[in-house]
């Protein structure tokens, strides 16, 4: 064991991927989800990641793992950032080959590090309430613990994974042990979820020691962890260029769900702290709208320049350009006007944006992806 | 009376004003709606007038009165029409002055003209009936009337002015007296309209020998003709210029539905031919939808050059660019896609863009209208 104190340990990794096809046409390959403001707050979603982190790590303890067609966007986003800090992934391989680069990376310079990760492109407003969860994984993943944070759920949501929750753990304030991982339920065990208080939102959050996670993948994936650790190696020296296009390809596919969270929680590895604070995935317009609405009916969210004359409309207009754009009778509409590009559907129908992007990419459309 | 035959005298006038404020963004100040395409048919509103009035006319006996800042188009649309024919007004004064001008100069060059007046953006698809009804109206004018042509309505129309029908003319095919003009009425009336069977729609088209309606104006607005008069005089000589500069800012704004059409309708001197052809003024975009989908439930007509992209929606888009148009689940919707402005709105408020337009116009908002 260490004896330095668990946050003393603590390094962030922001996974930055995924493009956000349900965000179509605002969020696409050439500029995904992270990379735009969806709140109005005037910062991207990825900056107000590392925003929420920077109380709990300095910048040489937050790194990024990115695709290469984004870097210079990050590097704007973050001028702070540590060269050594950013992770380039040469083509998309999931998540367990990008958090376990990450570890392999960061284990090398610190074999106690304890590593969190968080996603870029979540929406969480109380600052204080999300320190202090993470100061308590920190503090549970201390003890050879890998700790996800999990989501009060405020209705039977199908749209995520679920944590079970079981016995609380010693010596921790809040912290319970993890029974299992469960997938998107439907509507009837979502509702019988949300009744018996013991399931909570899988947000994706983890805090463990890289050690610890690598440990897992040597049983479960061991020929991708030889690739990882090969890959570790050579990173950021003369060798790095040749060992990436020699192993790259190769890595496996494959989500660090399957690959650690569910095998280590059937191990008993696995705890959640509940949060007590707000959490947005943001996953469609219907999310951000009623994000923006907070509640309030009848209201017209608008991000972006557009000017807008609204008659009686309600729902989210996000605007790229600073055209006039005029709504009549439009109710819980959404438009997404940019330069090439322009959708409009309702709230209702948010979640088919997603067949729209596939289609386009069935027939070819892929300038406008 | 004249040795010619009718149709020898007539002589087409178009008069191409109006801006179309219901059908924003697409019609405005720079580009009135006669100079669009509404029907699909590759061709602008104001192109299509003249063709259908070809058959009946030669190019020296068609005249079109526009304001100057329409003039280059025009010319573009319509390069058979003769210079001699293109009126330009110096800024709109209403109806009665345009046509009045027009049947002041061409009386100059043929004291026995029949002139017709024919708008430049309504739709008319049965070109044979057209001709036919034509035809008779002029040969009616010959007798020394002025003569409408009545639209046989389909519907108890508040958005029309109606024509009251009085007995059958002696000697003609169809033609009626005509007791009266009445304004757009509310619904009761124009269901008891439709159920008489004596009403038809004021659709604006009227035929009549020039000096006759001059006469008429002799009575009604003595004043307005004495310009008219001086303007016309002056008109294709190194004069006009002078003459405009001077008398037409003191020209009455005067519509001649007040001006000629009921007086003389009180006096006896018009007569109305039923027309027996299908008559669109697409005045708005719900008039379009309607006008494109032919009857289909569910359709969406498409003007324009977008690429769409429809999952389950149903109305009409506009799109004066090519970039991707994607539509999720919306019915009736109304889509006006410009360079500088988009509507988006439903077949339900199609009558409420003209709001839109005020609102701009008190906003100081002239760029985009």
């Amino acid at each position: 064991m260490s004896e330095r104190l668990p946050l003393e340990r603590f390094h962030c990794v922001i996974p930055a991927g995924g493009i956000g096809s349900r965000l179509w046409p605002l969020s696409r390959a050439a500029a995904p989800k992270f990379l735009h403001d969806l709140t109005g707050s005037g910062q991207t979603l990825l900056r107000e990641t590392w925003n929420r982190l920077r109380p709990l790590a300095e910048p040489s303890n937050i790194t990024i793992v990115t695709g290469k067609p984004h870097q210079d966007a990050v590097r704007r986003q973050l001028p702070d950032l540590l060269v050594q800090n950013l992770i380039l992934e040469e083509t998309p391989r999931d998540s367990t080959a990008a958090i376990a680069l990450a570890a392999a990376i960061l284990v090398r310079r610190d074999a106690d590090v304890i590593i969190g990760s968080f996603a870029a492109d979540h929406v969480i407003s109380d600052q204080k309430a999300f320190e202090k969860v993470v100061c308590e994984a920190v503090e549970v993943a201390a003890t050879g613990k890998i700790v996800t944070i999990g989501i009060q759920p405020t209705e039977p949501s199908i749209g995520f994974g679920y944590i079970q929750a079981g016995a609380a753990l010693a010596a921790a304030e809040t912290a319970r042990q993890v029974e299992s991982f469960v997938e998107k339920p439907n509507l009837e065990t979502a509702k019988a979820y949300l009744s018996s208080g013991n399931y909570l939102w899988n947000a994706g959050m983890f805090i463990a020691p890289a050690q610890l996670l690598l440990d897992v993948l040597a049983e479960t994936e061991p020929a991708l962890l030889a690739q990882v650790h090969e890959l570790a190696e050579a990173w950021h020296t003369d060798n790095q260029d040749a060992v990436v296009a020699e192993v790259w390809p190769k890595l496996k596919k494959v989500a660090i769900d399957y690959s650690v969270a569910e095998p280590a929680a059937a191990k008993g590895l696995v705890a959640v702290v509940p949060a007590t604070f707000e959490w947005h995935d943001v996953g469609d317009f219907a999310a951000i709208a009623a994000l923006q609405s907070k509640g309030r009916e009848g209201h017209l969210a608008v991000l972006g320049d557009a000017q807008v004359l609204s008659d009686q409309s309600s729902g989210i207009l996000v605007g790229e350009s600073s055209r006039l754009i005029a709504l009549i009778g439009m109710q819980d509409v959404i438009v997404v006007d940019t330069p090439d590009a322009l959708l409009i559907t309702t709230k209702e129908h948010a979640q088919r944006v997603k067949k729209i992007v596939e289609t386009l990419q069935a027939n070819g459309h892929r300038d406008v992806l």
